[in-house]
């Protein structure tokens, strides 16, 4: 049987400063880790939502309407085709999303 | 635009002994709280994989070859079709789940 993930034990051994690692398959979906110590590019995912929810330091994601702070334990869910950026609160996010598994990521200009 | 979802205060808000809210849709599939001061029953999901993630307390999820112990900030993902019972370790458990928006659930004997 497999074991349970530890989720900040994983996240504890990146060093590097992005990280973004398949944890978990749920159907046709994927749990992935996502360490971030700078912005991301503005992006889409045309044809899949997806969820964050914030275990450590604080996730900002902005989108072309507005701008949300994740602190953790905090989730937001962006709905497929929505620009957003994200960018860690501090020196340092780790966040989990779920999202469709073969998800397209297009790299879209900043909004606005 | 719609606000985070600050699950610590959700699940703060509860005081039925059971729980269990939708708190987000991803695609055709859901992010659920579920909030438990007893054992579930035992049961399973014939079509849909079941994630965990723990976020208060403890949760001890029994299957049919094994026990996995879930911290907070541990996943397990429960693959479609194993009969499976959840119970909180302690007096409370707020655990996160992400299945198949309709999946339905079939309640089963104990095995064994």
């Amino acid at each position: 049987m497999p074991d349970a993930i530890d989720i900040r034990a994983l996240a504890a051994a990146v060093a590097e400063p992005y990280a973004n690692t398949v944890l978990a398959e749920i159907n046709d979906h994927v749990l992935r880790m996502s360490v971030m110590t700078g912005p991301f590019h503005w992006h889409c995912h045309p044809d899949s939502d997806e969820l964050f929810l914030c275990v450590e330091g604080g996730l900002r994601i902005e989108l072309a309407d507005g701008v949300v702070e994740l602190a953790p334990g905090e989730a937001f869910s962006v709905p497929a085709g929505a620009v957003h950026r994200t960018s860690p609160l501090g020196a340092r996010s780790v966040n989990l999303t779920v999202d469709s598994a073969g998800a397209e990521t297009r790299e879209v200009r900043a909004p606005g």
